[in-house]
């Protein structure tokens, strides 16, 4: 037996004990005749004791020569400590050793495994399992697990069923790219990975399976921004018999129960908001409502005198950023600047100061006057000591401009709390987008999206205008989940195929047994996903999703610790059928 | 809203009481002035009466003209039936119908949706959404649904923490064959997907996790045979700080708690036995101790008369089967043929009637005397009443052989319940068997398992006789879980690689991340892993894991339903920098 107790365990009232402990060496303080070593497991730290005058003098001679994260075994008695630690758990107590072992020595690690390490983001995915050593990320990883049992027995109380869908099925064009696995028994076939398990899901719905959920990985080739993974991890849910309500209140319970029982926050009803409005008022479809500055839309009481700049614009747009009058020339330079990044991509930005005394100084005083500039104040609601940034131009770029330049004032002025939680409904989501390079519609959710109930018709006439059963579940300005009513009929499935660019022989080669099940009594059923990896790290309070993966790969989609992807033999490829052409 | 209750739900006491239920018409029976239908979901079935008096005209004629499998919403109230069902809950009530509504139409389907179909496995798995309709298959979901929801909430009562580990990683050569899939984005590489996530939980354990468990999609390339699936779920496990005894003691308390929240067992210690000693006495690494017909060596009682064929054989050994006296000669010599057939292979059988007046007759009368037979039976334990079957040849084979006839005898005779379970330990595994096809040893579990301590230098003058603190749980004669200590001493784990043949550089190559992990303080640790897919079937009662599998493969490794794998795009093999090589 390595242990008699992990390293979180001993107090006082262990006093006399004979223990056992087990772990690496955190640090050692040696003074000769003394020696102390801080012994660390996943669950504490304990302060081992050597006492030339108390401890055998081989005993002595190892704990002197222990290196940081040497793996230890001591046996000892449990003694009151002269110097309490009462920043620890068992800081009141040590262990004065009497028999001890070093089961693995180590070499000094590339970076100190602390809280606050000086490793660098590569050396730490190199060396990862020593970086799972530290505090921070370990306990990351013990979060995601909470989230994910919570989640389930949440869901399973719910009547949901966890049901496994496979992992090799079968490649389709639409969406993102697939990973492709060659099949060797299948000569020049190829398996895909899942980009989610969609058209399962559904057919478990046909299945009548009533309620389903999945915690599954899924896989998208796709060239990786930050903070995307090619294979990430999604809970996946599906209901039949269910209206876009039911949906909603399903999981805003299952979001309400994550939010008490995993950060100890009662949130009431979940907000709701159209996408048409959201893109309104947010210049965004996942807007960050912990915070106001609401856009204001000043076309109305701007495009009346001589400044050609505004006139010419589809949209002029200003939100009033609280306390902003007091920024100097210097720093509103800057925020200038900062908006004509190629990352943001404005041309300029015009700025009203609104005074103290209620009167307005602007960068276009030459062309309005202090009533036009009132106007614009009462519009985006900006009250003596805000700044009005103003931006125009054609009416999506502008809304996203201002989107960004809202969310960076929002963290400058510490208006986004990562202990603060802010849920919203998204709904009515356009059912299609247009798409400039392959100049045809997509299905902005899926193919599977079922539109409006009465909007079938405007697929011929106003495609863009029609609307879906579709919904994101916002969380502090990030899309944590997103779902739609599926269609369930097989005309309106072949109708939405078609007006996807699919031939009915595509339709047919790619989607045939979803066609095909639907044929036998398919029910009206509807589903969300959530992205796992993204939901544990905003409830977690942290930013970016990598360090809650526990072997993340990086912007190559490269796992640097294993050297993955590799090169395979020439025996292998030809057993799989296929040759390298590079 | 689709529905007000399930149709589970409702009771006399819900007499009067207006509802709303969704379904499949499971069956209708039509009198012409009153029509009855049976509505399905995945809770029960409810009565819906339509009655021409009571009903409206339109909404009988939808009745009438309903096919099987069509998807329905009635309205209606719940009234007392006058012929009641005691086979179902709902069995008391109908629902008289006002108003109603075909959410969606079904072309009859290619087998009956009942517990007994006329669908075979083939058009069963073709169609595999309709035969989850079916309750034995839809059971059988959520019986694994409920197996894994246990496994997760104990283990994690147990402080093992759940982790991820990736399914895009590197290709290695031990083992079975690997999936693999070409990178895009890193020319001329491959990803491969895991056959177990072996060496990660093993870095988990490096990385201070302690407690680890994952239930996880593995991945084997392998011809497949008859249950056996391309791809398959495991629980795998691992702990630090960890001897065997503690994993036997944790694992056997997972299975302990399954077979008591699962199946209302309670079952004590489990039973423990080494791998020779199983060999021995079952001729089996996984015996089926629900019933006894133990192995009897007799060589020592046989080897010294004229009889050539035992004379020359490395092993005689028999088994007394009970009441296997009253078999016919003709059955006999069917059992005799049993043997011979290919897939069993013995040149023949030896038998001994053990007659109720404690006189024996045999096929070798020739050779043997009454003396001998009594010392047969007297060494495999028969009785009067009792058959003595006796094979011989060489060890290896001869025990297979009878370990088949001994399983055989045991169906037959009904002595392998679906409903008794006997867990039992299989420890001190080989380190090593001999590989006759590339004339070397393989790792018998797999190349990280550790030798016994003290055994290291026989791995140069006796690799077979190694033996590894390896240990297999053996449940009704299924292996349901194996694993091992690990080796966590960077030098063992050369020394390891070496005898398994693997060049220093090889051994660099393939797995260098694990051993540098090992060079920064690796505790001892060890694991186990789970075949999920076989323990539900097990704890389910049942033979096939494809029934506890929602979308399986069949044994070309296809899944017919969606048909994949299938043929991809020159574009997309282009991006991926592969050619076919047909």
């Amino acid at each position: 037996m390595y242990r008699t107790h992990t390293n979180d365990q001993l107090r006082a009232s262990d006093t006399g004990k004979e223990v056992t402990l087990s772990g690496w060496v955190q640090k050692t303080r040696n003074k000769g005749f003394m020696i102390w070593v801080d012994l660390r497991d996943r669950y504490g730290i304990t302060q081992l004791i050597f006492d030339e005058e108390r401890t055998d003098a081989d005993v002595m001679k190892m704990a002197a020569e222990l290196g940081r994260e040497f793996v230890v075994q001591a046996t000892g008695k449990v003694i009151e400590r002269e110097s309490k630690n009462p920043n620890i758990p068992t800081g009141d107590i040590e262990i004065l050793v009497q028999e001890f072992k070093i089961l693995n020595e180590s070499l000094t690690p590339p970076f100190t495994i602390e809280d606050d390490t000086d490793g660098g983001d590569d050396l730490r995915m190199k060396y990862r399992y020593l970086d799972i050593r530290r505090k921070p990320v370990r306990e990351n990883l013990i979060f995601r697990h909470k989230v994910t049992m919570a989640v389930r027995n949440y869901l399973s109380a719910q009547d949901f069923v966890e049901v496994e869908t496979p992992y090799l099925i079968k490649s389709t064009p639409e969406g993102a790219r697939d990973f492709v696995v060659p099949s060797r028994m299948n000569e020049g076939q190829f398996y895909a990975l899942p980009q989610s398990p969609q058209t399962f899901k559904q057919l478990l719905m046909v299945g009548g399976m009533d309620r389903y959920f999945q915690i599954v990985k899924c896989f998208r080739d796709e060239d990786l921004r930050a903070d995307r993974q090619p294979e990430f991890t999604q809970i996946d849910c599906e209901m039949a018999f269910v209206e876009q309500e039911d949906i909603l209140q399903t999981f805003e319970g299952l979001t309400r129960h994550l939010l008490k029982e995993i950060n100890g926050v009662e949130i009431g009803d979940f907000p709701r908001m159209t996408f048409d409005e959201a893109m309104k008022r947010y210049g965004n479809d996942k807007p960050d409502i912990r915070f106001g500055m609401e856009f204001g839309e000043l076309n109305e009481v701007s495009q009346h005198k001589e400044f050609n700049v505004f006139n010419q614009a589809e949209l002029v747009v200003g939100i009033a950023v609280p306390g902003g009058n007091e920024m100097s020339r210097k720093q509103i330079d800057g925020l200038i600047n900062w908006v004509k990044r190629p990352q943001i991509g404005a041309l300029g930005m015009v700025y009203v100061r609104c005074n103290e005394d209620g009167s307005f100084k602007s960068s276009v005083d030459k062309f309005y006057d202090q009533d036009d500039l009132k106007n614009w104040a009462d519009v985006t609601g900006a009250e003596a000591g805000d700044l009005i940034c103003v931006l125009s131009g054609d009416a999506n770029k502008v809304r996203a401009q201002l989107s960004a330049l809202r969310m960076e004032m929002g963290e400058r002025l510490g208006l986004r709390k990562a202990d603060e939680f802010a849920p919203l409904w998204v709904i009515d989501f356009p059912l299609l987008e247009w798409d400039e390079e392959t100049e045809r519609f997509h299905a902005m959710h899926h193919p599977f999206t079922s539109p409006k109930p009465g909007q079938l018709d405007m697929l011929d006439t106003d495609p863009a205008a029609v609307r879906a059963n579709a919904y994101d579940l916002v969380l502090n300005g990030n899309e944590i989940g997103g779902g739609s009513i599926r269609i369930h009929d097989k005309e309106v499935q072949s109708l939405m195929f078609d007006h996807l660019g699919f031939t009915p022989e595509e339709a047919k080669a790619q989607f045939g047994f979803l066609m095909d099940a639907f044929q036998y009594g398919a029910p009206p059923h509807g589903g969300i996903a959530f992205g796992l990896d993204r939901l544990v790290s905003i409830l977690g309070g942290q930013e970016t999703i990598r360090d809650f993966i526990a072997f993340p790969k990086n912007n190559s989609g490269r796992d640097v610790m294993i050297d993955a992807p590799a090169n395979i033999d020439d025996e292998q490829l030809k057993e799989l059928h296929i040759r390298l052409d590079l």
